[in-house]
């Protein structure tokens, strides 16, 4: 049995957990958090590294903003690790800081994974290298983004809000047929979203500020719904996500070549953290050949994702 | 620059001729052949031994049923080597036997890669691995089968032939919607042949023997259309292909997660000879850490496929 720690008990630790539940060769022994958690398997966060012997491999499962840059580091240390760091412009500067640690300790990371970055990221690569005459566009949703949601959250009088990153299927068909369009920001998704205000906003100039939020909204198109707390609650709890990779590339004489991977999820973090969980089997075994140091996706062989031995993988799925 | 040599010059060989121009950091040197070509690079396989410092990898671009099966095992003695053998039943013994020689003779092989076996298998493992309370799906086509092509030629009077495989777009859509439905041969996929009679043949009893052909047609709904040569050239000179792998799953309180990858290909074997050309560059990359013997695409991390660095990937792909 693989022995699991889950730091940080969120959406996505959560996640982590029921996936961890559904792996035969996998066990939770521990839950850290800053918090004191109602949970029988509640650990305090500080004094983790006592546990160094007890686990195996540590699923980080905090926030990319703030807890990852500096619980990443400080963990690796002692532990062997999987994250999901997801600020793409970032990445390098992370991956550099956790390889030297874990080189120097001795242990294995694997960073930035989950679906995007993760499953996305083996699928741009996948078709950059396969057909380097080609282009690849990622389309987002449609489904629930945290960070836009949050932004409007954090404007005065907004009492809640939920937004949609929507593709447009009128840009995805153009991709789909071959065309190779050159699509702008505002042609490839829509940003639907909804707010419930508190009383006596002004829904005028909130809807304003929304519509003219630099890097968030302002390039894109944007309606906003005004809905009560309890249109919220009844349409708008689950955290549904997906979206889809294309490469379209040619060969020869001008013969095209069409690849595509698609994802569509009832629950963001509930799969999200099933790819952690999956990549932390194959931490366990690059563990046992001592390939320390950071690892992304890129550098994984999926065969290592997988709970059936490399024989069987050949008679039954390959 | 990787130098390479192309080992038959088929369909599969021409494409991989064509996809070697499509990669900077790579050069043909040679392409081998029992037939004399009329190719500049052309060389006699007998000998081919004698190339061994001038080629790094070499692409085995032989079929299944007879030339891989003898030209895998006596070619890795002295070559790295990247083949597509896609008997399905027949990867266990063949890799067994391709890894005891390239682990004997420290070379390295890749064996099995293409589409089919290859990206798909990856496909599978993915979901499987991720979502083990799942099933996985495959639809092929709508495609030329060559095989069953082949099959239909070898009928008498049958003068020429051509096999599409068709999916069925209700199967694929129960599928896709989450139904998780089990699907028998029959509900999966149709076949269409397009078949030119010899002068005096008995369409009739032809189409008789084509429907109860076991194995190829027998457990499908198959139609027989009956064309002239003219038509036969005209409309069926292509070989397209493609196909798609669903894996449909379960996390938690029964939140429901789909992903799919799907292949349309204007040409299968220049596509299938882009894949195996990515795959020589992950060989190379493989005999640089020395790590001999035989590997199928679940063995190598998608990054080696790239000719990118990982800091590149990491910066712009990741």
């Amino acid at each position: 049995m693989i022995r699991l720690g889950i730091v940080g008990y969120g959406n996505l630790g959560r996640g982590a957990e029921l996936a961890i539940q559904n792996s035969e060769d996998m066990e939770l022994v521990a839950v850290f958090s800053r918090r004191n958690l109602d949970h029988p398997l509640s650990q305090p966060l500080d004094g983790i590294e006592q546990w160094r012997s007890k686990v195996d491999v540590l699923i980080l499962c905090g926030g990319s903003a703030t807890d990852l840059p500096e619980q990443g580091p400080l963990l690796a240390q002692w532990f062997h690790t999987v994250d999901s760091f997801d600020t793409h412009a970032r990445i390098p500067e992370y991956f550099e800081k956790m390889d030297a640690i874990s080189r120097g300790c001795e242990t294995v990371s694997v960073v930035s994974t989950g679906w995007d970055p993760g499953l996305f990221s083996l699928m741009r690569v996948l078709g950059d290298s396969v057909l380097p005459k080609g282009t690849s566009y990622t389309f987002w949703g449609r489904g629930v983004s945290q960070g836009h949601s949050d932004a409007i959250r954090r404007i005065a009088g907004v009492k809640d809000a939920r937004q949609y990153t929507v593709p447009s299927e009128d840009a995805m068909n153009r991709v789909r047929s071959g065309e190779n369009p050159e699509l702008s920001t505002r042609e490839k998704h829509t940003r639907e979203c909804y707010v419930v205000l508190e009383e006596g906003a002004d829904a005028d100039r909130i809807q304003h500020e929304i519509k003219e939020m630099p890097n968030y909204f302002s390039d894109y198109d944007t309606t906003v719904t005004f809905i009560t707390q309890q249109e919220m609650a009844r349409d708008h709890a689950e955290l549904p996500h997906g979206g889809r990779v294309f490469h379209s590339g040619l060969t020869g004489e001008g013969q095209h070549h069409g690849m595509d991977f698609g994802l569509k999820l009832d629950s963001n973090p509930e799969f999200t953290a099933s790819v952690l969980i999956a990549y932390a089997r194959a931490v366990h075994r690059l563990v046992a050949v001592r390939d320390y140091g950071a690892h992304t996706v890129l550098d994984v062989p999926l065969g290592l994702l997988s709970p059936r031995t490399a024989d069987e993988l050949r008679r039954s799925m390959v």
